[in-house]
C-alpha cells in the first residue's frame, strides 16, 4: 500500500470498449475524493503536495479521462462528454457518491456533472475553474499566455512554471518547488498530452464559454456545499469567473489567495489541503465551515 | 473576571481631554485582538457569538471611538481623524503591537492607520469594506436601503436586521438569533447614536470613495497577511470592494461566505470565529493560513 502519488501505481478499468487509467490510494474516514485534471494534464500532473495530505483522511482517486494519458479512446469536445466518462467511470467502480476536487477544466466536468446526476458529489472543491457562460477561459492566444507557450525553451513542466504562477519572485519560486515535487515520480508515468488533447479540450472551452440569455442561472440548481478556489492573478481563468461562481451557487464559500496564478492550489499547498480537509470535514448543509 | 460582551463592564481611558470608553476581556496566548466598530455602532453592537470565541485565545479591545456612546468628543469627518482617535487610544494603552479586526467602516480606520503606522498591526482581518476609491459605500438613499431605514416599524436593531442580511429566510432566521443575542447584555449598555453621527460618518465616506488617478495603489503599502472576509449579497458595501481589496492588497486573503450581506460574519459566527482564530494563530510571513 501507498498512500502517494509518487508512488501510487496506476490501475485500468474497463467499461464496454473504454479503458480509463486511475490511481487509488489513501484511507480514512471520508467519502472518496474524485479528482478531476486541468488541461492537458495527466495523472502527473497532480502535486503529491495536494493529493497526499487529503489521502491521510479517505481515498483520493484521480482519474484519467478518454483520450488522455493510457486511458483508451479520443477527447471528446464538449464538458458533458467528459462528465459522461467520469461518471461512467465511477458507476463502474460502484461509487454512488463521493466528493469531488475539480480543478479548471476538471471544475467545469464536476459542475457538469453536479446538474446531470444531482447526489453524486456530497461536497464539491472548484478550483482555478469557471462557470458555463464565463469569460476569458484558456484563450491560449492571448498576448500574457502566447509568449511562454511559444517559448522553445520552455517545454513540458516549465512552461506551466510560467503560465500557472505569478510573474513574481516568491511565486516562481514556488513553482519551481512544484515542479520538482511532480518530477519524483519516476516509474509507471502516463504519456504526456499532444496536440490533439489540447484542440478537442479548447473546443470544450469554447463551448462552455457561450453566453445564453440567463447567463450563470442554471447554477442554482447546484445544492451542493461547494468551496470554491483562486489565485488572484490567474491568466489562464481570471479569478472573476470565480466570483461569479460563488456569488450565483447558492451554497459556495470562495477563498482567493494572493501572490498566485492558476495554480494557487498548489503554490500554498498547505494552507489548501488545510482548508479543504476542514472542508471537507464538515457535515452541515451549509458550505461555511 | 468576564470574558463575555454580554457582561464585561465598560472601561474609560482618559487622553487629555478625551474620554474614551472601551470593553476589555479574554485572556491567551494571543496578541490583543482591536475590535472596530461599522457605521453608528457602539460596543453593544458587537454579537457575543463573535467577540466570546475569540477572547478565548487573546485580549479582545472593542473600542469605542470619539463621538459614539460614552466617548467624549465629535465624530471626525474623515476616516483620517477616526484613525488618529483609535491611535491615540492604543497608545495611551501602551500597545505597540496588535492585530485588528475591522468591520465596515471600522475596516476603513484599520487601513488607515495600517498606513499611518505600519508596524502598529501584525495581522488584520477586514469584513465587510472596501479601500479607499472604492464603490457605492453606504449609500443608504438607494432603494435597497432606504426602503427599510424608511420604514417606521423599524427602528434600532431590528432595521439591523433588515440591510445587514440577505432577504433570504434562512438569513432573516440567523438576522433574529443575532438580534436576541445583542438584547442579552442588560446592564451598562451604550447610548444609542444619533443623527449627528450618521452624518459625520456618512461624510467620512464620501471622502473616502474619492477614486484618484492610481486608484488602489497605495494599497500595495499595507504589508500585513491580511484576512478579508464579506457576504456575496452585501447591499451596503458590495462585496466587489472586498474583491479589489484581495486584488490589489499584496498579502490578502479572501473568504466569501453565501446568502449573506453585510452581517456575514455574525450570521456565520461559527465558521468566523474558526476561520479567524486560525488566521490569527498563524505566525508566517504570509497570508494563507
Amino acid at each position: 500500500m501507498t498512500s502517494s502519488n509518487v508512488t501510487a501505481v496506476t490501475k485500468f478499468l474497463d467499461v464496454g470498449e473504454q479503458r480509463y487509467a486511475y490511481r487509488r490510494f489513501g484511507a480514512g474516514p471520508g467519502l472518496p475524493l474524485l479528482f478531476l485534471q486541468h488541461f492537458t494534464g495527466t495523472l502527473d500532473n497532480w502535486d503529491p503536495a495536494v493529493t497526499d495530505p487529503l489521502a491521510l483522511g479517505r481515498e483520493v482517486i484521480l482519474f484519467e479521462n478518454a483520450g488522455i494519458g493510457r486511458s483508451s479512446g479520443s477527447v471528446p469536445k464538449t464538458m458533458a462528454g467528459m462528465a459522461q466518462h467520469a461518471s461512467a467511470f465511477l458507476d463502474a467502480l460502484h461509487l454512488t457518491r463521493c466528493d469531488v476536487l475539480g480543478y479548471s477544466l476538471g471544475g467545469m466536468i464536476a459542475q457538469q456533472m453536479a446538474q446531470d446526476r444531482p447526489k453524486i458529489f456530497r461536497r464539491m472543491i472548484l478550483v482555478g475553474t469557471a462557470p458555463r457562460g464565463g469569460e476569458d477561459i484558456m484563450h491560449l492566444e492571448k498576448p500574457s499566455l502566447a509568449g511562454y507557450l511559444n517559448d522553445p525553451k520552455l517545454l513540458g513542466y516549465p512552461v506551466l512554471g510560467k503560465i500557472f504562477f505569478a510573474p513574481t519572485d516568491s511565486s516562481q519560486a514556488e513553482a519551481d518547488a512544484v515542479i520538482k515535487r511532480l518530477l519524483r515520480r519516476t516509474q509507471d508515468r502516463e504519456p504526456v498530452s499532444g496536440p490533439a488533447v489540447a484542440q478537442a479540450q479548447i473546443a470544450a472551452f469554447r463551448e462552455w464559454e457561450v453566453q445564453t440569455e440567463n447567463r450563470f442561472a442554471t447554477l442554482k440548481n447546484i445544492r451542493q456545499p461547494t468551496l470554491v478556489v483562486n489565485g488572484v492573478h490567474d491568466e489562464m481563468i481570471p479569478v472573476r469567473n470565480s466570483y461569479w461562481l460563488s456569488e450565483n451557487l447558492p451554497n459556495a464559500v470562495l477563498m482567493t489567495y494572493p501572490d498566485s496564478g492558476h495554480g494557487s492550489l498548489f503554490q500554498f499547498h498547505e494552507s489548501f489541503t488545510k482548508q479543504a480537509t476542514a472542508f471537507l470535514a464538515s457535515d452541515s448543509a451549509a458550505a461555511p465551515y
